[in-house]
């Protein structure tokens, strides 16, 4: 069997100017990066039409592997444009740390891939470094603040702002800085998150053109001072050179499918401190420029699902027109209690004991209004009975469950699926917003805990508790919530898999992004800086003096 | 009078493809990078012709403000251009952290520029970006050997690979890390240097393909074991992962003047801790596509001048046909004593005093048996009765000098000195090399100190004489030497301008940088990561919403 890099390898890419041409781009609309990648120009020009019909892909809560959400976007679109409509993938770009870890890439998988699959996984146009130095370049600018007389005030006890690099680096999570005597800075705590977890990651993805981008970097909070009062980037003046520094990497990339399916893959924040999405102009390009946009929001539906509908949509200034929830019969298997190991062995009992976690998705998906359906991303280890059980399963919610081979057969093995998928877009929705942009905080979480979680109610820790009251003073009692949560459970207790009833959510502390327009509620301990794991996939990787590559994958 | 960033801004840029039309690439051998930047693929089919001629631009020891090399260089191949000359420059990328700092660009000035200039001096083809990458996530893989139960016995007290990135950011230089319990790392302390600094610039530069880098990276000693004995790159085995992040970056970018010249500008070594030049590659590859070369070597010719012609020349495999040495009239006033204040008021006794300091460079150079021509950048506040004193000094050496206005008038403006340098590269030269390859370490050092400083003789700490005993037990007593002194003395004492006498040069310390090559012996304290000044230029950079940038100067 082929691994991905070797089918991506094998893979005839199109000119991009072929790919660019086909979607209706003029020469000024957009700008290549090497033959098989470019950036879209910022521009309304790139306007053909109303928007087309957005297709969200969400899935259950997966397993530590994934159950394949972006190779099952990437084969459903490719499905759509073999069924002849003018179709665009709208992905999140893969963040290079965990390449070098675990994880392996985030370009889809087997058939179902976007390519140039190795350049994508790693520097592909430079957004993600944009991001870093820009990141660095503001903590550098802050501390050289404090080092040159501190004129405001900033307590050094109580700074927001940390340092970034896109790495699996857990030796850099907690550090001191400014050691070496009075010529090298002003000791202190800090600490590095992982580029994609950065605040800056959240708002490239939200903004809506440059200016609005420098608005919301002169929102950002590096810290407070010693009066206990926020301290902005619009109060340290660098503004306008954080964002001069991500002038290209807010324009959308384009790539393409194996199968030359046009690709928009851009900005890649978390799904747990962020809002785990591709970004709004990424996605907006694509509405403008094709009839079925196929996107993806990461973890499961309870995560990156709940933040799209949220959070994105009202940005976005658009409703998804169906939304796929990715199951996997292995995954199902989990939840109903079978070891990690014994997932490819057949066994209908546990895939039936684990069914309701993809009931809960179900409802909390329908209660939005829009057209819910389900793709079983299939393995070659599933039954035809294991299948069917899912599909009866989905059926009884009134939802229409198709298998699909995406992984072995790319679009052709989403063919059933696509139709589903159109026939789906063609029913009436009426879009629930799950709670009103000016509802409190803690409205706003309750709704979530109870309508999305299927939980009973929420804990605040002391600190919350006070924070939500300061935050009040400072108005930013009715912020949006991003609720940072374990994606492999509803619950906040990565081991309550299935569909668990009867808990709470407990939310340890909240982390004010003034820049990105949210409060981050995080539940738990959130790792915002990965570690790398005993064999790491840089181990393996190797290229040869033609440029060839193997291991990753 | 417009700064460098409006006369850049105002520029008619040729679309990249018409650059690579003309300096004879067809499409199979470069990539752009947007419209106005490219890469020029590995192959040896990019070789036009033999060899052309290598024109080596440096300077004496420069003010703090820097004496204008990159601008003579840009300007000088703008002039050879204009005289029918098939001319190519090759230069180093600037470092994104002095951008944001005090320095600013490093993209020449006025009319003697190389665009897109904004772009080159920040991510520009995100070579920087690749090898801060590559330089952490091989930070980031040793320490995870390290926490996943130290495997090769790594003293922790003994590490000599830092972190690096491309910021100024004085709080980085010493650091803890690993803190903050069991499952973050183990503590120890490290430091962050600029990534120009880093081991992997210096590999990149001097790579003749990916698997001489490699080979190289393979080589690169991270630290010491608890027997003391050094730990390489390939003893972990992440050589292959590393190098494949540096795929794209090892190939040259291709640009363009104010004047449509075509530009290679690839790498940016320091000149104190490196070698200071411009990639192999990229100087090769200009070799092979042009009959004119103008490229530079960072600092003066004590650092970077000496660098190029005993380190690089070899592996380049081609001697300069002439050596250019900038000097101004301001640069030397300071030399003979004159306050920096005042450098721009007439002054010929503080001239005359301090003429020494070219006179110094010249005999250094002229020692490698090369045609050696001067070089005066022109600044308004120049008299006629200066400049022509320092063309009567010049002719005391039997050395030509001419007058160049590159910054006002561009090629224009060094329409003789271009003439001079023709004539100069048709000379007869007889290359002197310094040293031999198999000399001992003491030795080179010895010359350099004597021939190229003018310096007494070299003084060694207990440190640097125990690492020197412990070198030879390891075969790396041979190794070529990069000097890391003061660029502003040919001493190692910064206050010492003009032309010292009877110093003694003090080697503090050794730095073993097996993959690069060499053994970097540093005198008094250089400083591997810059600070922020009071005032950052980041302050006064800004960009509207049509992407329109002010105030990187």
């Amino acid at each position: 069997m082929k691994t991905d890099i070797e089918i991506a390898q094998a893979a005839d890419i199109w000119p991009i100017e072929k790919i660019a041409d086909e979607i209706g781009l003029n020469t000024e609309e957009w700008e290549p990066y090497g033959r098989d990648k470019a950036k879209i120009k910022l521009s309304d020009q790139t306007k053909q039409h109303d928007l087309g019909k957005l297709i969200l892909v969400t899935s259950i809560n997966p397993t530590p592997a994934g159950e394949g959400k972006s190779t099952v976007t990437v084969g459903l679109a490719d499905a759509l444009a073999s069924q002849n409509h003018k179709t665009m993938v709208a992905l999140r770009e893969p963040s290079l740390g965990p390449v070098m870890g675990l994880k392996g890439g985030a370009t889809g998988g087997g058939y179902s891939q976007v390519v140039p699959m190795a350049d994508i996984n790693m520097h592909f146009t430079g957004d993600f470094h944009a991001l870093t130095s820009a990141h660095n370049t503001l903590a550098a600018l802050i501390d050289n603040s404090i080092y040159q007389g501190n004129p405001l005030n900033l307590d050094l006890r109580r700074m927001l702002w940390k340092r970034a690099l896109d790495v699996n680096d857990r030796a850099l999570r907690h550090v001191t800085i400014g050691l070496g005597g009075p010529t090298s800075g002003v000791p202190r705590e800090d600490g590095f998150d992982i580029t994609v977890a950065s605040e800056l990651m959240a708002i490239l993805t939200l903004s809506k053109d440059l200016a609005d981008m420098k608005a919301r970097i002169s929102r950002i909070v590096v810290g407070y001072n010693y009066d206990k009062e926020p301290v902005t980037v619009a109060d340290l003046g660098f503004e306008g050179a954080i964002t001069t520094l991500l002038k290209d990497a807010i324009k959308p990339n384009l790539v393409q499918t194996l199968a030359h399916t046009p690709a928009l893959i851009h900005g890649g924040p978390f799904a747990n401190i962020a809002q785990g999405t591709n970004s709004i102009l990424a996605t907006k390009s694509a509405l403008q420029l094709a009839d079925y946009v196929v996107t993806e929001a990461g973890f499961g539906a309870d995560l990156g699902g709940e933040k799209f509908l949220d959070f994105k949509v009202p940005l976005l200034g658009k409703v998804p027109d169906t939304i796929v929830i990715v199951a996997t019969v292995r995954a199902l298997k989990m939840h109903g209690g079978e070891d990690k190991k014994n997932l490819t062995t057949p066994n209908i009992e546990a895939l039936q004991k684990g069914l309701p976690n993809l009931g809960r998705h179900l409802n909390s998906m329908k209660r939005y209004g829009v057209p819910v359906v389900v793709a079983i991303n299939q393995f070659t280890s599933d039954t035809t009975e294991e299948l069917n059980l899912v599909k009866e399963y989905a059926a009884s919610f009134d939802v229409s469950a198709y298998v699909a081979d995406v992984w072995g057969q790319g679009g052709d093995g989403a063919q059933s699926l696509a139709t589903g998928v159109v026939a789906a877009t063609d029913e009436s929705k009426d879009f629930q917003p799950l709670y009103q942009a000016d509802d409190e905080a803690m409205t706003k979480i309750n709704n979530i805990v109870h309508d999305i979680y299927g939980g009973r109610g929420v804990e605040l820790s002391d600190k919350a508790t006070k924070q939500l009251q300061t935050f009040k003073k400072y108005g930013w009692d009715k912020l949006p919530v991003i609720m940072a949560k374990t994606q492999y459970s509803l619950s906040d207790d990565a081991k309550k898999i299935g569909a668990p009833d009867n808990f709470d959510i407990h939310i340890r502390e909240f982390i004010p992004k003034l820049g990105a327009g949210f409060l981050v509620a995080l539940t738990g301990s959130v790792l915002t800086m990965p570690g790398l794991p005993k064999h790491p996939a840089a181990l393996d990787i190797d290229i040869d003096n033609d440029g060839h590559i193997v291991g990753l994958n």
